[in-house]
């Protein structure tokens, strides 16, 4: 039987980045796309607890269902991968987002929170983006790389509850310089919200911000892409750390 | 000068655990909490992107003032950093949640990604919650942990990056057996949507679920907590799976 791999996004199922991902998918098996019926960006890990989701369905054609869905990215995981895949899933996807989810953003991150999801849940998962905002943005440059990963990923698997979150740098007329795989470098957004004055004189607050990044060491996912290559970052769901264990048990227990 | 103590939490302003929580933080400092204005439980580390955000004053007594935001947790975090804390914060709260963020239900957790995003942020965070869902929960059994707990983070700090998930059993007769300093249990959460039909016969989907955790080995918090003690994880703002690098690399880059 052929693969049935499920796709989501946080751009939502109208975005280009997810059409492209669901194009190079169908090569390798059969295909349902799940994802948010509006931008979904900055969602994170959220679920939908207030309210019941709803499902519309969109399109089907050549090995390619795709639905609507009125939730988050975590959402549409769970909820397809419960109701809506008439088998178990091989494989999740998610993206390609348009922006990048590197370093830090993956905190923030509805795309990766889709994919950190399905990796405790037991599926190998892969979350792609590129770092160019554009609606239109040019995936070209991507799809040999995509193909490759989930042919790896579909052949090996990937270790317990480790997904991958891949970042392509903007196209440009080098292409990229090859595949590395990358620690998260630490950064922060800082200076985040601007404050404006609505008509009646009351404060109200966008938010905004600049990324600061130190940490561009050769192993960094930011160095990477800073310097053409795509980066690998294999992403775990245990938030444990687990290098202050012992430090903090002399503090606290003795 | 007295410490200065933000406090947010993922329940709400109005919670019962919040106003126990800058109870005992007022006895160590001046304390500005500004929590979400409605429940945003399960909103984990997501911002808001798409509106404006707004904040309105509460109250203010005794060193504390309180606020409430539009926004997620994360929000707050962030805004009440910027705009409303007349120094910088020498100490960053969260909750006291209404039910567990042990095991893997930091992934979701507003209350811990407040947290997640102060420590990234450079501020000491930490997180409590109960094992209780009642509004009325009975915290009396947790102050002298969140004293000893807030006390032992004012005087040593934390490791860089690194914040305090703590959670207490539910209160009962016997008290608490102590502390212990833990991982995370391995768990997810399955079967996690119930189907129903509306009036006009149109499908909806309510997010329910069953908690399944096999991981209960003596240093995880799951132990912990069905042994009567309070855990406390140490939790890193750092998603790599580190531990998988080397065997992606030769995965891919060769």
């Amino acid at each position: 039987m052929k693969p049935l791999i499920l796709i989501t996004n946080d751009d939502g199922y109208s975005a280009k980045g997810i059409a492209e991902l669901s194009k190079i998918a169908a090569e390798f098996g059969d295909v349902v796309v799940m994802a948010p019926d509006l931008n979904a960006s900055g969602k994170s890990h959220s679920l939908t607890t207030d309210r019941p989701l709803r499902v519309t369905p969109i399109s089907h054609n050549e090995g390619v269902s795709v639905f609507a869905c009125s939730g988050t990215p975590v959402d549409c995981v769970k909820l397809a991968c419960e109701h809506f895949c008439c088998r178990k899933a091989d494989l999740v996807l998610s993206g390609i987002n348009h922006g990048s989810n590197a370093s830090v953003n993956v905190l923030y991150s509805g795309t990766m929170g889709a994919v950190i999801e399905a990796s405790n849940n037991g599926y190998p998962a892969i979350g792609f983006s590129i770092l160019d905002h554009d609606p239109d943005a040019d995936f070209s440059l991507c799809i040999p790389y995509i193909r490759q990963i989930i042919s790896t990923v579909i052949e090996k698997g990937l270790p317990e509850k480790v997904s991958l979150n891949v970042n392509f740098p903007q196209a440009s007329a080098e292409g990229y310089q090859g595949l590395k795989i990358c620690r998260e470098s630490k950064a922060l957004w800082s200076d985040s919200f601007e404050r404006r004055q609505d008509p009646h004189g009351a404060d109200y607050y966008w938010l905004t911000g600049n990324f600061i990044c130190d940490d561009k060491a050769p192993d960094t996912d930011q160095y990477a892409l800073e310097n053409g290559y795509v980066s690998v970052v294999p992403t775990t769901t245990d938030f444990t750390a687990h290098a202050a264990l012992s430090t903090l048990t002399k503090q606290f227990e003795q």
